[in-house]
């Protein structure tokens, strides 16, 4: 179980486009979804690539996802559309809706879509790394399934709901600010469970709401904690821009907000209520020469960035990196020497070669 | 100068009023000044109240302060606009870059203004709270002068740059989430200074790049840390939510970005380079019924709020408030009980007075 293997990822993109194909997801959609995931590999955030396909696969296969969903727009205006998911996977229901958006950002600057009925999307960041390639601002929310206490709350009530906000620059690698609202995603408390090791406090509560190192107990009905931590260090900050997520992507567009999001996982129950459609999402796109010649705002950007790497470093440090850095560094290091797939996730794979037929190795 | 004075608010916007009219700012645009002063020093917010006067005094006094601006939209779709801010107060030209926005919303579902060559335009909050009350969710942010560290970084680089995001609730009170996005205001860290006590671990460094407890040292050119602290609680987060503000507010706008912020007190040296105009804002707002039926909205939000409220609360806490929730309770009693003026500012406020033969008390 401790094996790792290595794979190039175009190997694991065919086989993830293969298994949906399986699934009777559309061609165009099973590689857009395959896609996605890939990103996630490719980047370094090894929890929301190939390491999700079982749930994918459980969860299409259980008949609770749509394979061939027919995402609408039930309501727009010049700016803004919501979108209906039809149930499909966020993988596909996503890029759809973020289209949208960037569309309507052609025609009157902006654009904005906020979806419901839909499902997990994979990395925030995707969506706004297709904005910056047509010179556009991209903004991307996702709710989640609930695992966040709010701040001075003793259970979960928030999903880690992140936000990813995307800057086209010039001559420098765009700025891509990828984040979760909580102080670690729950990725880190696994990583720590499975190396036997404490975790540091302000990263989460155990089952009375109590601060605790021990992963296994924020696993075990515990909770993640807000960025900030406790009241002193803007704990309350973090809170805030989780609810501000919940809102734009679930109340605004009609899905199921709070700790009624619906699980990722074929196994967790159901929440108690259903008080909306599906999941929710929430898209952004912002012409840059809505605001500014786009060369003019570029070549400032590039100064701000190269301002910001001269920053006199911290001692011990080798100074600050801008948002999307380290991503981009795994991703060149990864696209030459593959992506590392751990004991756990390659028995997970194997067992879907197994299950659909489609090899592997 | 230890005394304290309350005052009911009426009188100290009354007195603010004839204090800008006095440096020539006309009759209704010094009104619309006091009320954004006003709504922090009701709000309990007391750095950006009247505390400010002095300043924006000084600044008006010198002439680096435009008193009779003329904004102006130097460029626009019909989602956004690019303001020109003619260098007047921040508490006049955001007001009316935020009425841009929302009447950019009313046409064509949202509206969203980019600032530059403006100045210090008080709590972020406030500008949000118009949106709220004609149904908008509103965006509000501004760029500061340089105070913040970013993470591995050992100066000051970048503003506490804060985000405002409101939404409009049904029968329970609004969201108004108004956070800065460092770990804490500077205002803090004055406090502990004046009542001689260590600051938190987690707020600040010291001139050389080191943590501190002393606030004292962050003061003599030490900084404030992004919200998230070090690297392993998030602190990388806080300080790319800084520069997203920084590029929405400056780089967008064509304002100042990053430590070349102009300073916002008389006697700080001005930074070596210029590289834009002043300072910059943004501002956003979104119809609530773009999206979705206002009152299914309301109902749902009022629901969440409700719900959130009955989170079982953390062992020794009374549970999570709402964002918003702190400034209102302090506006209620403060409305009533008045506004308590600290030693330092009442001095300052008493000087004014002597100055402009505008009477205090």
């Amino acid at each position: 179980m401790t094996e790792t293997r290595t794979f190039p990822w175009p190997r694991l993109h065919e086989f993830t486009v293969r298994v949906f194909r399986h699934l009777e997801v559309p061609e165009a959609e099973a590689r857009l979804a395959a896609d996605v995931l890939s990103a996630a590999d490719r980047r370094g955030i090894d929890s929301h690539g190939v390491a999700r396909l079982r749930t994918y696969f459980d969860l299409l296969s259980a008949g609770r996802i749509n394979p061939r969903p027919r995402p609408r727009i039930v309501r727009e205006t010049p700016s803004t559309a919501t979108v209906d998911g039809d149930n499909g996977l966020g993988l596909v229901v996503g890029p759809w809706a973020n289209e949208v958006a960037m569309a309507k950002a052609a025609a009157v600057g902006t654009g904005w879509a906020a979806v419901c009925n839909t499902n997990h999307y994979g990395i925030a960041g995707w969506y706004v790394m297709q904005a910056i390639e047509r010179d556009l601002i991209g903004w991307s929310m996702t709710n989640s399934s609930k695992g966040v206490a709010p701040l001075w709350g003793g259970e979960r009530m928030l999903g880690t709901n992140p936000i990813a906000i995307g800057f086209p620059a010039g001559k420098e690698p765009p700025i891509v600010l990828d984040m979760a609202t909580s102080a670690v995603a729950f990725g880190k408390v696994e990583i720590a469970m499975r190396e036997g090791k404490p975790i540091p406090l302000g990263w989460a509560l155990d089952r009375e709401g109590y601060p605790t190192t021990v992963p296994q107990s924020m696993a075990d009905g515990g909770a993640l904690v807000s960025l900030g931590g406790d009241r002193e260090h803007g704990g309350h900050k973090g809170y805030g821009l989780a609810v501000a997520v919940d809102i734009l992507c679930a109340v605004l567009s009609g899905a199921n907000w709070g700790p009624f999001a619906p699980p990722f996982a074929i196994r967790q129950a159901m929440p108690e209520r259903e008080v909306g459609k599906g999941l929710g999402h929430f898209f952004g796109a912002m012409r840059v020469d809505a605001f500014r010649e786009v060369d003019e705002f570029k070549s400032h950007l590039d100064d701000f960035i190269r301002t910001l790497r001269a920053t006199r470093p911290a001692p011990g440090t080798s100074g600050p990196l801008l948002p999307g850095d380290p991503e981009r560094a795994a991703q060149k290091e990864r696209d030459t020497t593959g992506v590392p797939v751990l004991g756990a996730v390659l028995e997970d794979l194997r067992d879907i070669a197994r299950l659909t037929g489609v090899p592997l190795e």
